[in-house]
This record gives C-alpha cells, sequence and structure tokens, in this order.
C-alpha cells in the first residue's frame, strides 16, 4: 500500500524543524515523475524558499580513484566538529538507484552516514544530467531549510556534470591524484580550470613526495592559465590525505576564507543571483522546448529538423523559426 | 532612395558565382534588423544551404594588441598564395559600424583588403553577443557558398565571445604575448582551454626568446591540464612573427594537419554537426523566450520573475512553470 502523499504545509513544517524523514521524502517527491508529486514538491519549494540561501554550497569532482568517498568521511569529521550540519548530495546522470550512485554505496562512508548532523543523499536515478542536476538543485535547497550549514555536491564528472554542479554552487573543489600528467588522462578539458580551490589526495607515506611536487606543478600551470583582470581569488592547491587526515582542516579553513573573500568582493551573492537567473533561462528554454515537443501542430517534428539540420540540409536560424511559427499557430 | 531588395533567388545566382558585391549585399540584409530583410536573407540561406560546408572554419582570438591585425594580413598572404580563398569575418559585440570593430579599420589590413582572393568583413554593428554571433554564422555560410576555402573569424575576446566563436568554427586558434604570466592578465579563464593551437606572436628581435620561452611554458601547462581520455589532438604552441612572417606557414600547416587529423579521427564532420544541433536548440530556446515576452499574457513579466528568483523569493523551476503555463494558456 503506498504511503499516503504528506500536505506541502505539514512536510514544510516538519523539514523546517529539522525532521530527518520529512527532509528524506520531501527530496523523493522532488525527484518524483508523478504529477501529484511534483505539485506538492513545488508548494513545497515555494514555501521554504525565505529559509534557503544560508549554507555554503561546495561542489566536489575528481576521477573516479582520487578518493572522493573516504575524503567526504574525513571532511565530514571536521565539519561536524565545528558545529556544522552537512548534507551531502550527487550529481550522477549514469546512477541507478540499485546503487550505480557514488554514494548509494553507504558502506563506503559508514562513519557518515551514522552521523546524526550529516545528511546523505545518493543521486537520483539516472536520466538525462539536465533532469539530474535540477532535481539536485531543488533538493539542495530543501536541504538549506531543514537547517543544513554545508552543502557538497559530489559528482563523478560524467559528461557536462562538473560544470552543472559548478553552476549550483559557490565554490568548486577539484581532487587530484599525485604524479600529475598520465594519471590525469581522465580529467576532461577545462575542469580544472573552473576549480577554486584544487586538492591533490593520497599525499601520504610514499607518495606524499610526489603530492607535493604535483601541487607545485598545478600551481605553476593555473597561474599562467588562470589569468583574468577582475580576478579576485587565485585557486589555491593543496595536497591531502584523506587517509590520514593530514591537509583536511587546512582544506576547510581555504573554503571559509574563499567564502570570506568573496563576500568582501560582493561577488558572493552576486554569483548566486546570477545562477538563479541562468537557472530560470535553463528552466524556460527547456520546458517551451517540451511544450513544442507535445503540441499536435509541431510534436514529433523536432527530431527530424535536427537531423534535417545536422545534415546541412536547412539553416539552423530557419528551421527554428518555422518550428516556432508552427507551434505558435498550433493550438495548444 | 534605398536600393531596391534584390530576390533571393538573384541574389543566390550571383553569389554563388562568386559576385563579390552580391555577398557584402547578402550579408547585409542576414544583418538587417527589417523584416523584408530577414525574408529574403532566410530564403536566401535556405537556397545555398547545399553549397555550403566546404571551408575550414578558423577562429581567432587574443588580447588587444597581440597582433591579431598583421598576423591576418600574413596569414591572408600565405593562405592566397596557395590558391585558397579566404574570407574574414568578426565576431565584436562592442563594436559600432562606425568602426569600432577590429576589422572596421580596413588600413590595418590594406594590403588583404586589396587581395582579389580575400573578402574582409566587419563585424555587424552593435548588439547582444548572440545577436552579432548568429548573424555571424550565418555570414560564415553565405562566404562558403561564395566559394571561399578558408573563413577566419576573428574575435576581441568581449564577454564570452571566444566561445561563440569556438562554437562556429573547426579550430581555434589563440594568439599570445611572448613573456606570459603579467601579460595574459587580460587572457579570460578557461581560453587557453578551449585553443587547439596557441601562437606565440612577436617572436622577432628581442623578443625571439622570450616567444620561446613563453611557448614552452604553455607547452607544459597545457599537456598537465588538457588531458582527456579520448584526446586525438594535443594542441600544439607554436611561436611567429606576424612582421617578419616567420612561423606563419608553419601555423597554415599545423591548422592543415589538425584538419586532416581530425577528419580522420571521425571528428570534423561530427564537431559540425553538433554545433548545427545546439545552434539550432540555441534558436529555439531564444525564439521561444521572444515569444513568450511577446505574448499578450506574459509581456513584462519576465523582468519581474528574473528579480523574484535573484531575490530568492520563488524558486526557479516553479517561477518558470508558472510563466510557462500562463503563456499556453494565454492567446497568441
Amino acid at each position: 500500500m503506498p504511503r499516503p502523499i504528506p500536505t506541502a504545509e505539514e512536510l514544510a513544517d516538519r523539514l523546517a524543524a529539522g525532521e530527518r524523514r520529512a527532509l528524506a521524502r520531501a527530496i523523493t517527491l522532488v525527484e518524483s515523475a508523478r504529477a501529484d508529486h511534483r505539485a506538492v514538491a513545488e508548494d513545497l519549494l515555494a514555501r521554504l524558499m525565505p529559509k534557503t540561501g544560508a549554507s555554503l554550497r561546495i561542489g566536489l569532482s575528481g576521477v573516479p580513484g582520487v578518493g572522493k568517498s573516504t575524503f567526504i568521511e574525513a571532511f565530514g569529521r571536521t565539519v561536524t566538529e565545528r558545529d556544522r550540519k552537512l548534507a551531502v548530495l550527487a550529481v550522477d546522470p549514469s546512477s541507478k538507484r540499485s546503487g550505480g550512485s557514488i554514494l548509494g554505496d553507504k558502506t563506503r562512508m559508514e562513519e557518515l552516514a551514522r552521523n546524526p548532523a550529516a545528511f546523505i543523499r545518493p543521486s537520483p536515478a539516472g536520466g538525462t544530467l539536465g533532469g539530474v542536476a535540477r532535481r539536485t538543485r531543488e533538493s539542495l535547497l530543501l536541504c538549506e531549510a531543514a537547517g543544513f550549514d554545508v552543502i557538497l555536491v559530489e559528482t563523478v564528472g560524467v559528461g557536462q556534470s562538473e560544470t552543472a554542479v559548478a553552476e549550483m554552487t559557490d565554490l568548486f573543489v577539484l581532487m587530484l591524484l599525485p604524479g600529475g600528467g598520465d594519471e590525469l588522462q581522465g580529467l576532461k578539458k577545462g575542469v580544472v580550470e573552473i576549480a577554486d580551490l584544487l586538492l591533490v589526495n593520497k599525499a601520504d607515506g610514499a607518495l606524499e613526495r610526489e603530492a607535493r611536487r604535483a601541487a607545485a606543478e598545478y600551481h605553476g600551470a593555473l597561474n599562467l592559465l588562470s589569468g583574468g583582470p577582475d580576478r579576485v581569488w587565485a585557486p589555491p592547491v593543496q595536497t591531502c590525505s584523506a587517509v590520514t587526515g593530514a591537509g583536511i582542516e587546512e582544506a576547510w579553513e581555504t573554503m571559509r576564507r574563499f567564502e570570506e573573500t568573496m563576500r568582501e568582493a560582493g561577488r558572493f551573492e552576486d554569483r548566486r543571483a546570477e545562477q538563479a537567473k541562468s537557472w530560470l533561462h535553463d528552466e524556460l528554454a527547456a520546458g517551451l522546448i517540451e511544450a513544442l515537443k507535445r503540441d499536435p501542430a509541431t510534436a514529433d517534428r523536432l527530431p527530424a529538423v535536427e537531423a534535417e539540420v545536422m545534415a546541412r540540409k536547412s539553416p539552423p536560424t530557419v528551421a527554428a523559426k518555422r518550428l516556432i511559427e508552427a507551434f505558435l499557430a498550433g493550438g495548444r
């Protein structure tokens, strides 16, 4: 027997009171494809907006094997010991509810999973990056309304997910392996350059020296490539060991310094406002194109038009104009 | 007395016959905001599509003072001496018809301007980047239909123009000043990473050694940062002197090698098809949001909704959904 859907009002109260089960339930509604679930979710989000915005939103990425889960465990300890509540979300379009997700396998974060000041939520079940990212953005707002001070959004870096995560967070952290060069073939072009903080992990034992050398190399490369006239923050490159815990507190201190610096420069809130605005425009574009796909006058025509344009049979501007005209002329 | 507007059919024939005045006129129609001009332009583009696609599309950027105009002069000589016709377009949202444009001042490219195998067109008059880029994309197709083998799209790098240019070209070339570091504060974050070829210019006289050192530094930095598992082309860093002409032929050879490599890897046409598809989606999104702005039911509401969302008063997903519902319910 399916659980009855709580009202948005009830859920909002329980969630704002910090009830974890209410938060989990709310996220499930946000992730649901069912219209009745979405209706409650949207009502809920609208009610909770005034309670959002107080957290530090951190994006985290790095190639598989870099040690993200171990880092999150250690980082979670550091953050919660400082009386901050930590929520961990994930953007992993490849994940299945069955547990392809980075966070699906809770055993990899046993300690954090038991920590009362922490909340871990696996990535929504597989779907398009756009769909997954949009739900994660909403879940992030729910976590803020539930009183979490630090929200970590992790991604395995499938497709363009790093960019999507950077666009929903205040601070983007990229974890790297010691050694650099060859080991980094998994890193996508441009990812290093969107990072606000680089962490070379596994700086312990035999790899410690390697890690320091790699950090120095990255520092040099970034200095050369990431200039920009109006830059107020030069992305630091630090080493850490998620296993020994070395460098984890320093990483947290750097994140706090980043927030301070950006706030003082007036960039912090500006960036969030810009993120909200482009999120709105993304939703408008996606929603309108969806409507066009549903419209009897234009339904099923998009794939054919895409093929035409890709085969250089018609100019994109003209093809788009015709499709839109048919849509606007047709009945809704 | 305004000139009569030629028919698309007539203009298409004259343009395909390589008549330069027809090409210039066609571009003027493409750039026009007048509905009757746009109608002819779109009919024209549709007719000419089968004749497009045969050129090598090259994007060129670099900070002011790096020597782009001088480079284009020397590059134009090299390319046309090899019996190729060269068209030079520009994306410069800041430009005014009065000549703020990089290419507006023809005296900076006197020789090329007189070269019968070359065609130079200044940037469309100032407007949004989106507007300017969309017109330049169309002009590029017209130049291809007119039989130009190499099309160079230059940008001064205002706002996101490098990305826009990279999205409409096969090959993105970034020109750099010798010395690196401080001199490059003008370079925007991420620009170096989208380059397929880096050219350190002014490698002559006293600066030659500096230029070589800078090239070596960039080479190292790119090796470290621009990995990627499926990379088939490692962006080379070469030196050149637009003044002495040293390195210009080598640059052209590298560009040809890039095309060969990408074609052999099946990436060349794939990339163009993807570019056309995303161009279509950009046009759809822009056109539909325009329609929403014109719709009596939603006209003038967008700015207010944007402000709401930026002030965290309503969630972007919800705000977008409401706006779209009002639009779809309203009369067109």
